[in-house]
C-alpha cells in the first residue's frame, strides 16, 4: 500500500507499506539505523537493519522505502506518526542529495539571501511551505464565498495601456511594432469599472499587479490583490460582503469565529485617538487632548504652544514605569514624525521621574495623568500643531507596544476607516491631488463644494485595517459626468488631458453606467498577518528580495543585443 | 423590495418592488409605454402610464423603477419573467445613454473591430457575457476539484528571467538598473518543477502566460493555462486526475455526464488513421491503407508511387455523393499539406463519377471502396510518401466534416494521445530539437538509445485532445542527471550552454528531486469549445484582436521619451 509519510499511523500496524520522501535524519545505533523520512504531510521513522544498504546515503536525499508498520515501544507524542515506525525491507534511492547550502529544518541559521537563492530548499522547510499552503487554502475560501454570492471571476489583461505619466508602470516592448509598448497594470481599476458598464453587477479577481517603484522592505514589484466591484450598491454593501467573506474564510481555514460587522471609525477619530490612519486596536493607549491641564504652566515650551493655538496631547501606560532607555527607543521612533516627545512616570498618583518631571508642576502633571484613571504608570506627552502631535504620538504609541507587547498576537482586530479626505495637499507643489484616485466619489455632504473647499472635502472611500496594517481600500466611484468634470478640474486636469488619460472609460460612461463601487484587498499583507510572518516575502512562493532582485533566477538580467534589436531598442548611452 | 430584473416572478405579484437595469426596448402604445428592462439575470417588462415622465429616455440608459408586480394578461413563455410585468409608480434615470455605436442585442451586425473597440457594450450582450460567466464558473469548479484533492494553488512570478535565446519572451525593462530586464513567463514550467523539489507534491495554478510571437487568428499574446505538477507519479496518475477534474466540472457547470477514463491513442495510430495528432473523434472517416487494391493499376501515378515504396490511402464517406464543387473545396484545404487528392463516387457498389473515375479500373476502385463496407458514397484518395499522404488526407477528412457536418456539436470527444516522438527533425537545419521541451523524459523503451537513434526515440509525453483541438499537453520529466546530460547533448547543447540556460533548475536537482510530471491545459481554447464560441476572443473578457492590438485601449502605444529615459532605453534608429 502506498502512503504519504505523514499519513502512516497505527491503523496500518502489521501492514506492508511503501513510502517516498526526503531523508531528514540518519542515526546509527549499533547494527540498527533510524531514518526520519518526511513529506508535506509529516515525518515517519524508519528502522533499517544491516541487511539494508545505506552507504553514502545523505540527508535530503529522496528515497522509496518498503516495509512493515510496527508499534513503537516508546511512542513519541510530539509526532503525528509517533505511535508507529516502519521496519524497512527494501530501500531505493531515487535521488541522492549533495550537501545542502543551508540547514533545511524549521530552525535555520541561513541568511535571507541564501534562503532566497535556494528558495526550493527554503520552501522544503515546513514553517515556510505551510505558509504557502495556507495561502492557497485561504484564497480558495475567499473565492468560494464570492462565487456563491454570484460574483463573476473575470481575468483582465496584463498587457494593457501605459498611463500617460508612466512613471510607475512597467512597460513592455513588442516585436510587432517599433516604439510601441504594453504596460503591466498597477491595478485592474479601469477594467473593473468597464465590467460594471457591461452589466456584470458583481465582479472579483485575484489579480497580479505591478509597480516599477523604488523598493521598500515591505513592497514587491509584483503583488496580488483581491479586486472587487459591485453595481447598484452603497458603502455598506461592500463592507458587508468583505466582512462575511473574511468570516467564512477564517472559519474554514483557521477555525476562527470573528465578530461582524466590523468596527467603523471616522478618519478624523483615527487621527485624533491613534495618530495614524491604520490603528492597531489590539491595545488601547488612546491619545487624549491634555491642553486644559497644562494651561498657564511654568514649562515655557508647552505654554507658548498653547498660547499659539497648539495642543498638548498624550497617552498613558498603566502600571509600566518607563525607563530612560526605553524612552529613548520610543523617542527615536517617534521623532521621525516631526516633533519631540516627553515622558513622566507616576507612582501611586504622584509624579515620579521622567524627561520633564522636574519642569512640570506636580499638580498639573498629576491631574493630567489621573485623567486617564490610572495611579501608577507613564505619561507620554507631545505639544505642537494638532496634525504633527497626532502623528508623533501615533508613532510613539506603536513604539510602546513594540516594547511592552500589549497586542495579543492571536487577536485579529479589524476596523473600517471611513470619511477620508477627498484630496491630499502636496506641500512641495502647493497643489491638491486626488487622495485615492480621481474616480472616487465625493461624500454626499461634499458634493456641493468639494471643488471650492478642497481642504474639507470628504470622499466615499473606505479602508479596511487589521492589526495596524491597511489591508485594503476602496470607494464608491463617480458615475456622473458633471461631477467627474469638476473633479478633473479640481486636480488641475484640462478636459483634453482628462480625455487623453481616461478617454475610453469616460466614453464608456456615455452609454449607460450603473452606480458602482468596489474594493481591493492586499492579499500578500493579509496573509502575512494571518500566518504571523515577518515580511510579505515569507508568504510569496518565489519573492524578490528587498532590493527587488530575484536571487534564485539572478533576474532582472541583461538582454542580448539581438534581442533588443528585434524590439527596435538600444540601451541609451550616458 | 429590491430585486434583480431577471428575478422578478409570480411570487411577487401585488408586491411593491424596486428594480434597476438597462432599458432594452421602449414601445409606446397610446397612453401606455412598455419598457423592457434588463440585467445579468434577465429582462422584465415595465408598464408606465402617462403620469411617468419618459421624455428623451433612450435605450441602454440605466434606470431605477419602483412599481407593483402584476400578472400579465398574455404571458410570454419565452421569458423567465413572462408571467408578470411591473406597473411603474416611479422611474428615475440613473444614467442617460447616448446612441450606442453598435446594436446591443444577442444578434448584432457589428463588425468584430467595432465590438472589440466598445467591448463594454459587446459584453453587455447576453450571448457574450454569458460565456465569460461560464468561464468563471467552470474554472472555479476545476479549482474546487483540485483543492479537494490537496493540490496547492501556488502563484509563480510574472516578472521572471529571460531565456537566453529570448526570441519569444516579452522582456520588461526596469527603472532600477540599466540594461536589465525581467521576462514574462511563457509558462511556469521551471517554477513548478522547483515546487516539486521543494516537496509540494501536488501543485496547480491558473496561470497567465505570455508569448511575443507573430499572431495567428487563434492565438493571443497573453493566454491562460491550468498548470499542474505532481511528484511520485506516472502518466496514468496525471491522466486520472485530469479526467476526474473535467468530469466534476462538466457535471457541475453543464450537467453533463462524461465517460472516464478517456480513450488513449498511440501517436502513430493518430497519424495513420486520422492524419493529425489531434483527431476529431466525433466522426469516423478513418484513413485506410488501400495500396493492396491498387497494385499494378493502369493509373500510372498510383502505380509509380507504389513501386517507389509509397502508399495509396483513402477514406470513404457513406451515402454522400460528393459533387465536383465540394471536392474542389476539400482539395483546396487539403493540398496545403503537400499532395493532390482524388475522389470517386459509387452508387450501389459501382463506380459512378469523380476526378479519377475514368482512369482507375472499375474492379480495383469498387474493391477498394467496398473494403469500407459501404455501397453508395465517396472515396477520397491520396498517394505518395506515408507522412505526407496522412497529413493531406487528415486535412481532407476535416474539410469533409466542414461540408457534411458529421460531428455532433453537442458531443465532447476527449482522447489522450501518447507515445510521442521525443525529437522533432528540422528539415532546414538538419538537426533534431526537443519535440516538447528538454525536460521531457524518454520513454522506458527509448532510455538506452534515445540519443543515438533520435528518429525513433519516444517520449513519456501525453496530449489531451477534444473535438479536434489539442487542449493540453504534458510529460513525465527527466530527474536523472545522466539522462538529462545525454538529452542536452542530443539537442546540441554543450554542458556550459545547458548550465547558462537551465542552471538554477539543474542545481536544484542536486539536492533531492522526486520523480515528477505534469500537464498544462489551455483554458481559453477549452472554454471556446465548451461554449461553442467561434474564436478564443469570445471567451476572453478584454481580448486583443487577431493582429494583437487592443482596440478598446488603443494599445500597445507609444511611450514618452522621458519614460524611456528613465528606463535607460532609446528607440533604435533604422
Amino acid at each position: 500500500m502506498k502512503l504519504y509519510c505523514g499519513k502512516v499511523n497505527e491503523k496500518f500496524i502489521n501492514k506492508q507499506v511503501t513510502i517516498k520522501g526526503w531523508i531528514k535524519k540518519i542515526r546509527k545505533m549499533g547494527s540498527i539505523t533510524f531514518l526520519d523520512i518526511s513529506d508535506r504531510y509529516g515525518l515517519v521513522q524508519v528502522i533499517a537493519d544491516e541487511t539494508i544498504k545505506l552507504d553514502n546515503l545523505t540527508r535530503e536525499s529522496v528515497v522509496q522505502v518498503k516495509g512493515t508498520v510496527v508499534a513503537r515501544k516508546t511512542p513519541n507524542d510530539k509526532l503525528k506518526t509517533g505511535k508507529i515506525e516502519i521496519k524497512c525491507s527494501a530501500l531505493k534511492v531515487l535521488s541522492l542529495a549533495k550537501t545542502t547550502p543551508m540547514i533545511v529544518e524549521d530552525v535555520t541559521d541561513a541568511l535571507e539571501d541564501i534562503r532566497l537563492q535556494h528558495r526550493y530548499l527554503d520552501l522544503r522547510r515546513n514553517v515556510v511551505r505551510d505558509k504557502i499552503i495556507f495561502r492557497s487554502k485561504f484564497i480558495n475560501e475567499l473565492r468560494n464565498y464570492l462565487v456563491k454570492q454570484d460574483f463573476v471571476d473575470v481575468e483582465t489583461p496584463c498587457l494593457a495601456k501605459p498611463t500617460p505619466e508612466g512613471a510607475r508602470d512597467y512597460i513592455v516592448p513588442t516585436r510587432n511594432a517599433p516604439n510601441h509598448f504594453w504596460a503591466l497594470p498597477q491595478s485592474p481599476q479601469i477594467f473593473k469599472q468597464l465590467l460594471m458598464v457591461a452589466g456584470f453587477l458583481k465582479y472579483f479577481q485575484i489579480a497580479k499587479c505591478f509597480r516599477d517603484e523604488d523598493l521598500r522592505a515591505d513592497r514587491q514589484p509584483e503583488f496580488t490583490q483581491l479586486d472587487m466591484e459591485m453595481s447598484f450598491i452603497e458603502e455598506k454593501d461592500i463592507m458587508r460582503v468583505v466582512e462575511k467573506m473574511f468570516k467564512h474564510a477564517l472559519k474554514k481555514t483557521m477555525n476562527l469565529e470573528i465578530q461582524t460587522p466590523f468596527r467603523v471609525m471616522q478618519y478624523d477619530d483615527c487621527m485624533n485617538f491613534y495618530g495614524v490612519d491604520k490603528p492597531d486596536l489590539r491595545y488601547n493607549l488612546k491619545l487624549a487632548d491634555l491642553s486644559q491641564y497644562f494651561e498657564g504652566t511654568q514649562f515655557k515650551i508647552f505654554n507658548n504652544i498653547l498660547l499659539d493655538k497648539g495642543v498638548v496631547k498624550g497617552f498613558a501606560i498603566d502600571q509600566k514605569l518607563m525607563t530612560k532607555n526605553e524612552f529613548e527607543t520610543v523617542q527615536k521612533f517617534a521623532t521621525d514624525k516631526g516633533l519631540q516627545i516627553a515622558y513622566i512616570t507616576f507612582k501611586d498618583g504622584h509624579k515620579f521621574e521622567g524627561s520633564i518631571a522636574r519642569i512640570i508642576e506636580d499638580g498639573k502633571a498629576n491631574t493630567a495623568f489621573n485623567s486617564f484613571g490610572f495611579k501608577t504608570g507613564t505619561l507620554i506627552l507631545c505639544a505642537g500643531k494638532q496634525d504633527k502631535v497626532n502623528a508623533t504620538l501615533g508613532a510613539a504609541r506603536i513604539a510602546c507596544n513594540n516594547i511592552y507587547k500589549f497586542a495579543n498576537p492571536d487577536e485579529l482586530a479589524f476596523t473600517w476607516v471611513v470619511n477620508w479626505p477627498l484630496f491630499e495637499y502636496d506641500e512641495e507643489t502647493g497643489k491638491y491631488a486626488a487622495a485615492h484616485h480621481p474616480f472616487t466619489s465625493p461624500s454626499k455632504q461634499s458634493l456641493k463644494n468639494f471643488d471650492t473647499d478642497k481642504a474639507n472635502a470628504r470622499a466615499r472611500a473606505y479602508d479596511i485595517v487589521l492589526n495596524g496594517y491597511e489591508i485594503g481600500g476602496g470607494s464608491i466611484r463617480i458615475t456622473n459626468t458633471s461631477i467627474q468634470k469638476r473633479m478633473f478640474n479640481a486636480i488641475g486636469l484640462t478636459p483634453e488631458q482628462a480625455q487623453a488619460k481616461f478617454g475610453y472609460l469616460l466614453n464608456a460612461f456615455d452609454y449607460g453606467v450603473p452606480p458602482h463601487g468596489g474594493i481591493a484587498i492586499g492579499l500578500d499583507r493579509l496573509i502575512m498577518i494571518l500566518t504571523k510572518a515577518d515580511t510579505i516575502r515569507d508568504v510569496i512562493a518565489f519573492p524578490k528580495n528587498s532590493h527587488g532582485i530575484d536571487l534564485m533566477l539572478d533576474a532582472p538580467s541583461a538582454a542580448s543585443a539581438e534581442g533588443l534589436d528585434d524590439l527596435f531598442l538600444q540601451v541609451k548611452e550616458k
